[in-house]
């Protein structure tokens, strides 16, 4: 096992510097297309015009066309009688030919015609080619219509094929082939139903294949290759043998002891770039063999899609001619610290909204492996290299991942989490318009904390005051003194220890926590989950440093029961529904009360008009109560705050 | 004939109101895809993950796998050594599954192995659980992945994929019927050669086609159909009964003879709109037959595609439950005057750039037969049908149609036409960056204003001063006092009388102009080759008076060439180039100079050095002089204006 070593370490202008530069005149081939099926395409050489536009005179207007100077003198005071039988006016219509001597038109609506229809009066002359359409107003034969390497759009196959051109010369879509590599991957179309024990399923090569495709390229993914040296040299030399024009392997570009992907490109070729600093990202490989660009791509998902979006997406644009729009950035105040390592260039995935005048992100964490940080994020803070982080409170660049105004729909929900908040999302998305809720989960005295920084539209909560056994309203009078809020109830619910099916450990209650045989998995400080638990302690006066694994927190329902189902602890308290969606016992100790804090102001934003609206139907009561362990008795409900 | 009846004229949102309303929840249908093929589609239905991911704990980091306890306590001057031949530490690669009994990483780069690989010494303890992806850690299973109406991005692929979802529900795509109208039109692809007499090119159904299928959905285009009220009636009729979901017939929509849309929607089922006050666009029907959208879209090819795109395109994401995003905008310096009807919405195609800090934007003709207005624009300018129009130097809020990069990397050149301009934009848009070249014809003076207002990057010029026989030197030092320009020439170029082939009215000579059986066509006041007539003229002692056609005016060469090959005039002058291209014969005049005036402080921008570099390169030069009339032997020359 050898230490980790990056050959040719780059920070991330000069990795793509390093790398494009060496394919600067790299152009995708030419091939001539129907120009009905070319929008998207981009020109391989200039367009010029076969044919004008129009090829003949034609009236622009329907009425009669006639000689303009037969109008002229036409007055209020002296009409002209202009005689249709005779040939001296032609009806006409748009589009059609003017008939030979004749140089305008007269719109029908100023003609007063007489009831036979063979004469009509007119009060004002045309001039010579009013209301005309002359050869080649629009494209003369030989002009140029469009340059080299000019992205061609829908309105663009209109002139196409005006100018006479059926067909038209464009750039080939570059091909693009995804090598997988990885002995413990495993396709997920070959499993019947759960992959084999310690197998990963391979998805990276799908998301690489769907970013090629939208930049315009045709994929091919290999089967997914072990991880054995020969292997994969073979597999790489045959891909760079093929008509592909971009060859990706995925991933070994790390240096674990099974990390072949810098030797194998080293071996048949160039490694210009091994490890870029950034993250995620950092295990980029940047080569060429025999010409072509041959990318190591890192394992872990977003790391993927990172360095595929920095380095090949840009180089496949560039291959057909194309220039990549520029990011679009916005400025959003941060809502939480955001510490950073210093020489890295950080990509944090962040949820936005818009609270009030200003846009507003949340950053979501950190980890590589995790896909759904992408998934859920719709903005990005990169972070660079020279910087030690950001403070909460500061104004930072993000760049969207969605559109703006999408954006500003995003209902922020930060606080306790709960699994009908997922629910209301599903609702809100499926009403017109659609409003996406994006909930993150700090606790719910993180939720009053960011509705008193006004990080937030609304905080779900379920803080029990054990001297009041009231939910929620104490904690609101004492962190949130200087807000006026509203406290409307989502729902009841149960909360109890989840424990794995069959109860193995005999848990009945509180008491059993602080046995040695028994390891909990708490939530973490400032849950509403955490305070009844001490509360429940406090009431059965136990001592929380008894408990085995007292510490060891999570910060949502699923993660405590995930960590009973795998055997990390043996009982956490939780919610019926994510024991049900697990399979675990469920020992009741209460039912709580958990509520909505939404500022007063917001409550007639049309996104919370919605939300609230929602949650009083009985669809949504039917579908929360489905779910097991919830009560919508008083869904809805405003709970006063006034009383002392 | 009958006069143009609008059946039900509305303002577009109220016209927007009416239709929409009537498909309020005319959803497409559900389809089940391959996950890997879901990227840019829409979820019917609410996604739970299958899968948990990771499935199992798994190594965050390459490393030794330990117990974590067995660490506790190293440090710097307290090494531990761990025992890997035992099996107290096991390598472990990222991704691999913990072996049983390990609870924690420690990074290889913590790690002091023997050389024989047998144990491990480290100066650091890690925590329980640290370095390993816990199972769950991303998703859990059950747990929501994606709302309904969610639209697949790649990185949810890979979300789909590693939460055990192969495959994926989603709105069908709506299946889109385009029924063309038209006895004067031709299908391009059964043209041999060039369209018969009087017959137009049928090219609407191929741009609705690209937008639609830009909007997601499937297109069917029938065949033309001749205007025939029978023919119309019966295939709007089987295309209602078929699987379409919507249907569009282009066109027929006015009010004209032949125009019997309106009529046959209105037997067949229900005319909601009939007649939008925008322009381009008006005749627009809105309607309903059987319960569904059927559309009767204009003929012009602008008309035609903003109507589409105001009505049927959000139509089609609504189906799918998409919402559109709104048209990015921009503030903009408006370049010219811009009167407009009140009473109707207008559409203004726009070029715009940046000048300096601030965007300019130029319009292009208004007519809705031009396709190359909407072809060569980068903006669309709204003006309100409660305005009279827009002035010059106001600034304006424009639709962008380009990337705002893009925009700001558009070099605009305002002035005299030449086609080396077209040359010069074919050969920016080869190079890197690309820049377009907006180039935009109101004469040589009309260029000079431009550049005093600065209102473009560049003015094309050929204004001869006859006291001096100086090109440009004198109109400069006279209208840009203020300004410091450089004049740089781009090319010589022969000025000369264009005829039909043949030259069948023998004109050998100015003199020629006031024959009585000549029509000549002239170029706009303020055009260098208007400037160069007026040379000619006085210098024969003629009489402009006498010329037939002196008054009649086109703004481009090409314009010129055609009237003469339509047989609108029977000569008029122009560029050699010009005639060559149409064919036509040329009798010389003379040769004239053809500068580019750019602002001093444009010089060292990259787009402007791009110019200066590209028009001295030899293979330009090759280029402009293949076209004949041209010769470069000063191209590139910067003039001296300091002289007095």
């Amino acid at each position: 096992m050898k230490r980790k070593i990056y050959l040719n370490m780059q920070p991330l202008e000069e990795a793509q510097r390093l790398f494009w530069s060496r394919f600067k005149d790299y152009a995708t081939g030419e091939e001539t297309i129907p120009s009905r099926e070319a929008a998207g395409r981009v020109t391989a050489a200039a367009v010029s015009a076969r044919l004008s536009s129009p090829s003949f005179h034609s009236a622009a207007m329907d009425g009669l066309a006639v000689k303009a100077e037969d109008t002229f003198g036409a007055a209020d005071d002296n009409p002209i009688t202009l005689d249709i039988e005779s040939g001296q006016a032609v009806f006409i219509n748009t589009g059609h030919p003017m008939p030979e001597g004749k140089d305008a038109v007269v719109m029908i609506e100023h003609v007063l015609l007489t009831d036979d229809q063979k004469q009509g009066v007119i009060r004002a002359p045309v001039y010579p080619w009013q209301n005309v359409r002359k050869v080649g107003e629009d494209i003369v034969a030989t002009e140029l219509l469009f340059p080299s390497n000019h992205l061609i759009t829908p309105p663009d196959v209109a002139a196409l094929l005006t100018a006479g051109c059926p067909q038209v010369t464009v750039r080939k879509r570059p091909r693009l082939t995804i090598i997988p590599t990885g002995t413990e991957l495993v396709d997920l179309e070959y499993c019947t139903d759960t992959p084999p024990p310690g197998k990963t399923i391979e998805s990276n090569s799908a998301v690489l294949a769907a970013l090629a495709r939208q930049a315009g390229s045709e994929v091919t993914v290999t089967k997914i290759i072990a991880d054995d040296y020969e292997n994969i040299k073979n597999h790489l030399r045959s891909a760079v043998e093929s008509d592909a024009d971009v060859v990706i392997i995925n991933a070994g570009s790390s240096a674990g002891s099974a990390d072949y992907t810098v030797q194998v490109i080293d071996e048949l070729g160039e490694v210009l770039v091994h490890g870029v600093t950034i993250m995620p990202g950092k295990p980029t490989i940047l080569g060429v063999i025999d010409g072509k660009p041959v990318v190591g791509n890192p394992g872990y998902p977003v790391s993927a899609i990172i360095s595929f979006e920095q380095f090949v997406v840009p180089l496949l644009a560039m291959m057909q001619g194309l220039s990549l729009p520029d990011p679009i950035t916005a400025r959003a105040v941060l809502a939480r610290d955001l510490p950073s390592r210093g020489g890295i260039e950080e990509f944090r995935r962040m949820i936005a909204g818009k609270i009030g005048a200003q846009l507003v992100a949340l950053p979501l964490k950190k980890g590589a492996g995790a896909i759904t940080t992408l998934t859920r994020a719709n903005a990005m803070l990169r972070i660079p290299a020279s910087s030690e982080g950001e403070t909460r409170g500061s104004v930072v660049n993000i760049e969207l991942l969605r559109p703006l105004e999408q954006i500003e729909k995003t209902i922020l929900c930060t606080g306790s989490h709960d699994l009908c908040l997922d629910l209301l999302h599903d609702f809100l998305k499926k009403s017109t318009p659609a409003y996406p809720l994006a909930s993150t989960h700090v606790g719910s005295l993180g939720g009053i904390m960011a509705i008193r920084d006004n990080m937030t539209h609304m905080a779900g909560s379920h803080l029990l005051d054990p001297e009041t056994g009231e939910y929620n309203v104490s904690y609101i009078k004492r962190y949130l003194k200087n807000r006026e809020v509203a406290l409307i109830t989502l729902v009841h619910r149960q909360q109890g220890f989840m424990v794995r099916p069959g109860n193995p450990k005999g848990i009945e209650s509180v008491h059993d926590l602080t046995r040695e045989d028994i390891t909990f998995i708490n939530r973490q400080a400032g849950s509403g989950t955490r305070v009844l638990l001490d509360h429940e302690l406090e009431k059965a006066d136990l001592d929380p440093d008894v408990i085995s694994g007292y510490d060891a927190e999570e910060y949502t329902h699923m993660a405590v029961a995930v960590a009973v189902l795998s055997g990390k602890a043996d009982a956490g308290l939780g919610i019926l529904a994510a024991a049900r969606a697990l399979g675990l016992d469920f020992i009741p100790v209460t039912e709580e009360r958990y509520d909505l804090i939404i500022p007063e102001e917001f409550l007639n934003l049309e996104m919370i008009r919605r939300v609230l609206e929602i949650i009083t139907t009985s669809e949504f009561k039917q579908a929360v109560e489905a779910m097991g362990g919830y009560s919508t008795k008083e869904t809805g409900n405003r709970v006063t705050l006034k009383s002392t």
